[in-house]
């Protein structure tokens, strides 16, 4: 099952953009009459008729809409410390977009030794990926922003965010904001197991996961995630990479809610 | 923290093999006297220090020995169809040493499009992720085999090669073995979920897991599959790769134990 993303529609008309038009007619063939599957990237499908075949600026006449397609029952912010192996960190993005996440945010801490991040690579990454694993939402890639900054941002402006890729999220206002950083900080005795932590969270709840760098988060970080609200936690005895780790708390989320 | 493999022993004293020794000798230049750390890749981790520094046959006497090291409470046998691009195949066997692993097994499907797979390249993967995650037990890569074969081949005797890697398997003979067959297999609607079966999984079972290639198993492989006593199980909603599948699928196992 072949997905073209679009994020212009007029009335009931979608534009695919150079690279889905140059997809869809010249490696694809498809022609004007030929019935094709877009995604909006904000959750819905639509079955569509391809209108205009031209392989620069190709439309479709919208058919039908599947709202909330491939879509998860809660909403995921990623928060990770880019790896020193760009692929790494890569490798993270595709399969935590098939596994489900809403937001992905490269988190800078002061023991990161990569401090800078391009976020185009990913986008991309994450689009192919919401493609190749039938889903409609496309998750946000953010700006690298440093860590502290990221802790002090209030939630609610992050989960605007994420609720306006996410219907689920939009539904559970009610439900808690639940806040994780999973660190190894030596010495820390009071760090719970995610397992434990995500039992208790409930359909639609609004879930930040921080994940820090190679050499983990500073302890003056962990404490101002502490004082913002965040439950340390780990992820068992094994030590993960950080893109594993990262990838097992999404994961870890996304088991919770097929149970 | 650096870790030394060797497989060979004789009395208190261990023997590097040649690319250990270089790497000990020469790329981290420790020298006799020095203290170093070696696992045997069944299980046991050895304090030792250095009385032969040369860079071709490095060899150390152990201090002290330290069982079950970085082990995990499950004996897991992933029985895994290679996948058309080898890298994403070995991704999976570095992410599932890290989390925790016994025996990856390579398994040829009907609607395999890689039919030939090359071992040494996983073993070494494993063998490195193996020290990078801290763990002194090297998950067995086994040889190819048909998915036929491998679910008519006698648990036991499987079981047998992983509890020699495995003394928490030696520890549970009454554990039933729990075996499981993730696939889409269209029309199939009596799959349950695999949090769900895992829930039943108690200390020490030897689980077994298999997870199909891009085309999915055939309707014959997964019939003979559930003949044998295999679990038909779904990951959830998302529609993962084969590589996501076989890593979300060891992440259930390790994360079910450190609830």
């Amino acid at each position: 099952m072949e997905i073209f993303y679009s994020s212009e529609a007029s009335g009931s008309t979608v534009f695919l953009g150079q690279e889905e038009s140059a997809h869809c007619v010249k490696v694809l063939r498809h022609r004007t009459g030929d019935e094709i599957t877009v995604v909006d990237g904000l959750g819905t499908m639509m079955r569509c008729r391809l209108i205009d075949d031209s392989p620069k600026g190709a439309s479709a006449e919208v058919l039908e809409k599947v709202p909330n397609w491939g879509g998860h029952p809660y909403s995921l912010t990623m928060a990770v410390c880019p790896t020193k192996n760009n692929d790494r960190f890569e490798w993270f993005v595709e399969k935590a977009t098939e596994v489900g996440v809403d937001e992905i945010v490269p988190v800078i801490g002061e023991r990161s030794e990569r401090r800078v991040f391009k976020t185009e690579r990913s986008r991309k990454i994450a689009l192919s990926a919401m493609k190749q694993s039938l889903k409609a939402r496309l998750p946000i890639v953010a700006e690298p922003v440093a860590v502290k900054d990221f802790i002090s941002s209030p939630v609610a402006e992050r989960s605007r965010s994420a609720e306006h890729s996410s219907p689920v999220a939009e539904r559970s206002r009610s439900a808690a904001d639940i806040k994780l950083i999973c660190y190894c900080f030596e010495g820390e005795t009071l760090r719970r197991s995610i397992e434990d932590v995500l039992s208790e969270a409930a359909e639609g709840a609004n879930i930040t996961i921080m994940i820090g760098p190679e050499g983990d988060f500073s302890p003056e970080e962990a404490r101002l995630a502490v004082e913002n609200g965040y439950i340390p936690v780990h992820l068992g005895p094994s030590r993960l990479r950080t893109e594993t780790a990262a990838v097992t708390a999404a994961t870890a989320v996304y088991l919770h809610y097929i149970k």
